[in-house]
């Protein structure tokens, strides 16, 4: 089996540490691991299967030896180093926001529409956590009922700011339970004991780039623009895991327990549904899964056809690091790389 | 001008504590203010305008000597006491879920149906916190635009829970920060850094009652069964204040900036609207107000004639004690007390 030189871009973020972790644990055929950061943190070491492996810096040249880069250090650093990884001959899967509505980058989700690996020319992107695990739950649906329209609110957690975001959490906790003042420099406002319906800058049109991503991300992943969305996005105090609730309306008949069959034989859902012992899926135990948990499946009595759900996911994971990782196997199960 | 004796029962509690605070802050016409609860809390001290004021076993005899009783302390008190207190002569307001739905109880939000108050027959009943705050803000938007279809999803504080929510999620912090194992007890699950949709029990539709109380107290109190509600109600670590997602589908064209206008005229509402320097309404900053906060209005473009709003209400203050003490006043103002 061949083996390919990776590089992990940002390896010392919050997704960056969980794509080594992952590269590690789906066995990847790694032949070198080259983790790859600012020039401030060269030297540095960072641990892959039980060895301790040095950070070099990512720039020119950096690139030369490898096979796949995977980007997670944002969207600047991806705008200046993936043309230059491209052009050193290596394949790039960019978790950033930089070239995802690229006409001529696929932006993929492995479950939902791998084939589109197959016109990429050098970048793949890889979608924005909230669509990802969206997406996941959409297409089986979208497949059996055709949809029509969705009413999306989302429940997102502090790592989707990486690890800034999770320490500015628990500095504010730790404050507030000592009585201190609560200080503010991550987000516009204190998040520890709110909901700041505001996540990334925000469009003329009034709704927030993180929900115009959910709309436009959408319709370039499914080729279809015409699945109307209406998403509210929201940052609420929990570290990890995405949740949100999403109201589907679909063209044909949808009926909640059939919709249930269709989710739970889908590939990357886990249906978590059992509401007479009180299981759905929950936020804090699902840090560290790699699929879609679906629950409160339900009728939507308010439209002709529709149903309500509640779906959780690992941000940092299938919203990140996983999905790039599954771009890269099947990158190799395509043989495009 | 004429003065009351009011009881509070359940002084003790989170709701019973906010309702002796807007009494004495709304300068309401107290005469004797007479606190009750459980019989072992008799001879606690409660502060009423800079007075102590000794608690008083609720039960029989207890209302003989009261104009109005509040009522918070749960459903059972409520469906034993409140018919008591009746009988003794006392008109009852009463904020659990007991009455809300009986034919020959008003259930009343002073901003949308005051007139409601004129046809008790000894018991008003108070709406749900997440019910109450919501209709404040559709009543005008319903009067102007009719609507036809909501689809909510609910960001809850735990104070709806009372005291012991509040001193939950505290003590699960605090373990988290000292690496202790978190305890759970007064919540299905751990409520730190989670997002539980789960609020009050299952019913067999796949709702729970949190969530049916939107929909039916909605009708009843727009006397119009008509409007369809789809909701989805979630505990979240926030302490104080109910966030919602709004989403509205009107009969009529709406245009976001006329909405905003009309909201802003509108009684119990504040506009909090300015995405250009972040202002939108946010939980942990309105904590001890009065008003339904507005902000993120913005045009539905996923349907016909929409539009979305994110709005914010204390709950335990118009969610539950001010919407109380605003129907006692609305009594005064009828002359029916």
């Amino acid at each position: 089996m061949k083996r390919y030189n990776v590089g992990v871009v940002g390896a010392l973020g919050a997704v960056g540490t969980e794509m080594m972790k992952i590269l590690e644990q789906r066995d990847f055929p790694v032949e070198r691991i080259k983790p790859l950061d600012l020039k401030e943190n060269e030297g540095k070491k960072v641990s892959f299967k039980g060895r301790e492996v040095e950070v070099k810096a990512a720039g020119e040249g950096a690139f030369r030896d490898l096979d796949i880069a995977l980007f997670s250090a944002g969207e600047g650093a991806s705008h200046k180093l993936a043309p230059v990884a491209v052009a050193e001959g290596c394949i790039v899967i960019d978790n950033s926001n930089a070239f995802r509505m690229a006409p001529r980058v696929p932006l993929v989700i492995p479950e939902v529409n791998p084939e589109d690996v197959l016109w990429h020319e050098g970048i793949i992107a890889n979608p924005n956590c909230s669509t990802t695990q969206m997406l996941v739950v959409l297409k089986p649906l979208h497949d059996k009922y055709v949809i029509k329209r969705i009413v999306v609110s989302t429940y997102q957690a502090v790592s989707g700011s990486g690890l800034p975001g999770i320490a500015e959490l628990e500095r504010q906790l730790r404050a507030y339970l000592e009585e201190q003042e609560l200080e503010v420099n991550v987000y516009p406002h204190q998040i520890a004991f709110n909901a700041i319906p505001h996540i990334d800058s925000f469009m003329d049109n009034g709704y927030t780039k993180e929900e115009m991503k959910m709309v436009h991300e959408t319709h370039k992943i499914l080729h279809n623009g015409e699945i109307s969305i209406s998403p509210t996005a929201v940052r609420i105090p929990v570290i990890r895991c995405h949740s949100e609730a999403l109201n589907i309306e679909t063209k044909k008949p949808i009926d909640a327990e059939d919709a249930k069959k269709v989710l739970s034989r889908a590939p990357g859902i886990k249906v978590l549904d059992d509401v007479s012992t009180n299981i759905y899926p929950l936020a804090a135990k699902l840090v560290g899964t790699d699929e879609v948990y679906v629950g409160r499946v339900r009728q939507d009595f308010s439209v002709k056809n529709g149903i309500n759900i509640w779906i959780v996911a690992d941000n940092l994971r299938k919203g990140a690091a996983l999905n790039a990782v599954q771009i890269a196997e099947t990158l190799i199960r395509y043989k495009k790389v």
